[in-house]
């Protein structure tokens, strides 16, 4: 039974206001995770929103990487998509963590469109 | 109990391999979806993979709608994540579903940064 992708949710909590409210420092953490992996990156959107927050999508060959940023509550909702064996969706999400230095962060994996084997 | 967003996870199935491989239906749908539900768009990034497959990102103000196809499978996952109440993201999957005239599609639900009331 396979799946065509596989999809990290990551919750990121307790982490500096500053951080999650720097455009500059989130756009490079992002690009570095995915350049580590060995992701392919095919387009970035990075913005600042007023007076809080940035979202910033990284489109990879690969699927995707994104992260919406809260940092009036230190917290982030961050998600990886991957798709095929190209890179380890949970080595980008270490990476992250640690350039965020979220604590205690949550990690949902999901399975993305499961091939169920029929019967022939 | 508030949550920061919620994000709409949708499995489409059985849909018609040229629609999944045309990233110019893809992006129209996607775009029309946004907008008859009053998201508005900041950015958008599509690409059409080689032999099939097609990422559709469009980053919104108020988070992102993204898709990305198996067109081989006649599989899509899709991804409808919104902060606020701006806009309901269920009516931004229906009109999805109708467009892709995905069979049975499933959808799950989830809030991203549940805020816990702390004891004063």
């Amino acid at each position: 039974m396979d799946a065509l992708g596989t999809q990290l949710l990551l919750e990121f909590r307790d982490c500096k206001s500053e951080l999650l409210n720097d455009v500059s420092f989130i756009r490079n953490a992002l690009v570095e995770a995915a350049l580590e992996v060995g992701a392919t990156i095919v387009q970035e959107s990075f913005h600042q929103f007023s007076p809080y927050g940035v979202t910033g999508i990284l489109a990879i060959a690969e699927s995707h990487v994104c992260i919406h940023t809260w940092p009036e509550y230190g917290y982030a909702a961050v998600d990886i998509f991957t798709c095929g064996e190209a890179f380890e969706p949970r080595k980008a999400a270490q990476i992250l963590i640690d350039r965020f230095h979220a604590k205690e962060p949550s990690i949902i994996e999901l399975k993305r469109g499961i091939l169920l084997q029929t019967a022939s």
